[in-house]
């Protein structure tokens, strides 16, 4: 009888791989009574999961940083091969590989129509949005898993055009499920075009991503700055400038000595609120990249902000940041037209795009992010690295499906 | 001898009336020494006031929140008649009656180029972007004054197609050097198209601006908040919904009186740093007025914030507004994937369309703001009033061209 | 048993009401053998119409301008209440009322990811589009009846939020399904903003609707031009200036009368391949008004091309013009830097926006093109009215729900 | 005593260097007598010529395909060293490096202050936008020269910020003046972005910088089509697909073969109204390109239209087309919802942003379309060998300044 061995949250700093049911062609019950509909979801498919990546902001919720119950099932960065369709789902079939967007959308509310698949309004009674796998975001079950439902399939699925060139370059398209798109979305927030200089605040795999995708979207030069030495190796591994954050210098010089100027065109925040400040010793300050970005950018830019910030953070420094309300310079920004574009990455507007551009071999991500793979079993040893600051960006195989 | 009555600050609370020199066409010393080139000015023009406004951002100096010194002349919104060209001003000639953006730009820089007037990077050795008559804006003299320099004048002067017309027409007209464009720019910016839902805070005459300029943009209902009975009233004169901001009940609760729901789709802070908390007894807030807009903002919406908001304030409320750092929930925009745009509005970009409405009788923004007519000599009084929460906007008439 | 009364096309110059059989939840028969797949469409639903409009391009169909057989059913213009829905339609219910954009599309692939509803890829063997009632279209049934199948309803349908109001303002809400979208889509095509000068060619009813569209959009001054002196007046009734081409005089001197210079900012055709010269006794000139147009259009200006022009015209006065081709003036529009955005308006990226405009009582297209209620039995004389020039816009009421 | 050697046109088919008056800092009698202004001009500059390069668009004249005069002089693509500055040019030094965009424009009238300025109001009597040794195009002289003067200097120039850089670079510099930007506007104007396929029709340098910016702006491939082997192999060198027009296959065949698909996502036509039919013995055909374009360009596509559409052509096969006037199929971009970008490229908005991504070594534009210096006294023998289908872009070096 067909389980479905689930990485799970087991409590701060932990995570277990758990044999939970089998799913089914159902949306979760909280969302199905909100909406005052049938759980029958014949929109929905079930993916056998080809690859299912270790992110981030998992991290928030495995740290103890988020109100995630014990047994909150993880996983949002989904790759996989349809196995099981519903009955309205006519344009993907058994046996294709997908990407799924970590956003889950329904494709037929006025967010939708919009393009604004990352604030769907008819998937979580929390607020606008939802994800698989994830705290107050719709009662979705996480996809770092042997199998997983997929809703309104036909809207979410991106399909791969083929199979065997599909897993030949599956750690590239892995990463189409969330920090490639996320990444792109900070450059493209941020103004990047031909020509632009650019700071990327943070060389974890977002920051990382979006480091790249300024590069494919003409920069001239992409300053990547952090504290992690390995990290920032990594980032020049891709021909990108460094600026170390623990060096003491001040980040407007180090900038000078990138470009020649104290400034950039645009920059990205690919950090959010676990933001910590410069320096020996200096603890968690949750406005101080997005001050410093604010800093060295440009008159007029806009600020591209894919590092996430919480409405709530029960483990935060003070008071105020426990609400989300953190000390931002506002009045700096304002005296220079500053830009700010926050949230959650609309995947949708960018994996087709990104896609076509592996296919065609013009874009080698997973690379970039220096993709590891590891098993299913070996999720909690991939956390843990994670979190320990490795440069690389863990890709669970859950079926043995990568070369 | 010609000499120059003009508007200067005279110590917090007061301004006076003082005879200064007549102006030449020279920009100012620090600015020439700044740029390495002469004074001389061959693209400077000499202007007649026809009208100069006063403007709720003149009163930060004269309130004292600002390190404006004894001295400083006032005024940047300006209309007046040419009545002596320098020698590379090929496009206007003596007798045009044009208006002048309060934001002096060259028209010769990258900023410029970009149509970003608000922060041209010639004018100012302090920072990008400059102003008439405003502390830290570069020396530029003011405008409420009988005659003032106007530089670059090919590039800066909005000129009326018809003498006559225009002095006809010249309460609306007066209106196109700052806050028609900027609260114009405010609703732009806030994303207001046809069939949009927006709130605007602050009754002033910038967020009268931002409401009429949501209208012409096609609103299908504007909401205005304050705490003043009879700006709100101004408000409604002109078929704006408001809300009571000193009611004690809660803003979404008024919003979804107005609309049906507790969200806008639009939404402009047009109060700025000088925000004060809502109800009996409350303080300044800084940034009370930009998370209000937050929270009843529809996810994905963009927030448009004309209301200035300062890099220093020695007399906040608190250490970290001093230097500009406020609270905002940052948190709460990024969950609803917000977008903040801030900064000076670049005047050049709506000035044009806005004066053709206003000649094809197609909008009457002076009876919205309520413009009233003083002399020259009755600026003090006109300060006075204004700061006292009157619901007008004063036009300063130097020359009595104003019928 | 229920039969569906429908408006079918007889000949080159006829139509006829016939009894047809009662709409089943399937999907065309060459729709699904194209794409594969079966034809039942849990997506679908029933629609009791409660209005249907005659449209000028059913016209060239009844007047034998295209390769429609007898038979064919008509209507793409439709309003109705939801009687039936399938399996997979969660967001619309039974006695919802509704409009129904007249592109048919899946909201599944990437045009329609792209919000390109008008070239939607999974409807239509023949090309990308589809429409209901509508030769070469994909041979879904006609809405000019009592009972229509809509597909994909939860992407299509765009519910009114209130029975009773969408009843009362159904004239209004009934052009939402076409041509106040298309008018409005022209205009922004062509540009059009606050203070724009704009001039429409074409007075029947998305002409009016263009010119509407252009006045919402805050356009200083709208011309509209024809050779119908009853259209031209429709025009002038809600304050539009117009011009008569049948008078002989140039369209610019005409031009010039009306804004003071031979150009416009911004211009529309609305009138498209079957275009006359002007004067009298000028016959068929397909490209006649395309070249007008560029030849008052400003430097710079897109030009709106909501106006129909077919690949093929078996009625056409020259056989390129049968296949197609038609005598631009390229180098003209080449020399000026135009744009011209042809093609179907996609009216789900504005029905929401104009119907959110009705309900606030902002806009009345009905009282602007001339709405006039017929019955389902007198849609043949409706045809014949239309087609002989009236200034009306005639509205099938089927079930007499139109008060 | 000095003079200003100059290329310049004597009848059809020929060109020579002529010794002309050393330039003035006045602009042209034409233009000051139609503005009722002074030919002084305090705003210009004289160069002394680094680089100028020979232009497809030039050949136009020198064919006889134009009314240009015997005497006309020629040459727009101009990089140069400033030696005299008029007294309002403030930004701009004698021994500033500086390249010019071929398009005049004053930065004081409305359509540059949208960026448009390559439809300049204030330079050309006979229409909107000037050019340097153009017929038609202002009178200015032209840049094939030793010395030539610039007005506007403080806008139209584009510094280098370092000389020894500049010229060290100068090869790829040197095509900012005109066939970088303009191929970059193809491809923008076209929509190519991350991932697209794209075609571009024609291999001269302008299709081949459109190809290159293609690839800078993020394709996944690009296919160029031309008759020329030569200029194919070009295009190949730099990992472009190419499609052999002469080879009488279909070109939707050929596109199929290179992308897997009859259709392309965006393409650009770099031909304009000299196009040829396909295959042996086939003639002038100026629709040809515009309407094959059309064909393989998806549903939804923008259509980049850099090549040059004349309004008059007194050498065209037809009596339409000798008026400007030539057979679109209008219907079949109609039926695909296409959007036609046509005009000059208005280089400012791109040649600063190709600067930087020279500067920063991205980008090797002069490698892509096979830069080839000669001297100013070899101009006439380049003009011959381009003329005749070389796979080069000759550059003038009239000071033997080019290492």
């Amino acid at each position: 009888m067909a389980g479905n061995k689930t990485v799970v949250y087991t409590g701060p700093g932990s995570v277990a791989v758990e044999s939970l049911e089998y799913p089914t062609l159902e949306i979760p019950a909280e969302v199905a009574e909100w909406l005052g509909i049938s759980r029958a979801a014949p929109h929905a498919v079930i993916l056998k999961l080809v690859t299912t990546n270790i992110c981030g902001s998992d991290q928030h919720m495995v740290r103890g940083r988020t109100t995630a119950p014990i047994g909150q099932t993880l996983g949002h960065e989904i790759t996989g091969e349809v196995i099981e369709v519903g009955a309205d789902v006519l344009f993907h079939k058994v046996g294709d590989i997908c990407s799924v967007p970590f956003n889950i959308a329904c494709g037929r509310c006025r967010m939708c129509d919009e393009g604004k698949t990352g604030i769907c309004l008819n998937v979580n009674p929390a607020r606008a949005g939802a994800a698989y796998g994830y705290v107050d975001m719709g009662g979705w079950l996480g996809g770092q898993a042997e199998y997983v439902m997929i809703p309104y399939a036909d809207f979410n699925l991106l399909k791969f055009p083929d199979r065997d060139e599909a897993l030949e370059k599956i750690l590239d398209l892995t990463m189409l499920s969330d920090i490639f798109p996320t990444g792109y979305h900070g450059a493209v927030s941020a103004g990047v075009t031909t020509g632009s200089t650019v700071y990327v605040a943070g060389a974890g795999p977002v920051g990382l991503a979006a480091a790249y995708s300024a590069q494919i979207l003409g920069a001239a030069t992409v300053i990547v700055g952090d504290m992690n030495a390995e990290r920032l190796a990594q980032a020049r591994s891709f021909g990108c400038a460094t600026v170390d954050l623990s060096s003491g210098n001040s980040l407007a010089d180090m900038i000078a000595d990138a470009v020649g100027e104290p400034e950039v065109d645009a920059a990205v925040d690919a950090v959010g609120f676990e933001a910590r400040g410069h320096g020996e010793g200096a603890g968690e300050a949750p406005a101080t990249v997005l001050n410093d970005v604010m800093s060295i950018s440009r008159a007029g830019a806009s600020l591209g902000i894919p590092g996430l910030y919480v409405t709530g953070d029960p483990g935060a420094v003070d008071e105020a940041a426990k609400h989300g309300q953190i000390g931002v310079r506002l009045g700096l920004g304002w005296a220079k037209s500053h830009r700010f574009v926050t949230g959650q990455c609309p995947v949708k507007q960018y994996n087709r795009k990104l896609m076509n551009l592996i296919l065609a071999d013009r874009a080698h991500i997973a690379k970039a992010v220096g993709a590891t793979t590891i098993g299913l079993d070996d999720a909690p040893r991939g956390y843990a690295e994670f979190d320990a600051g490795a440069a690389q960006k863990f890709v669970i195989d859950p079926h043995g499906m990568v070369s």
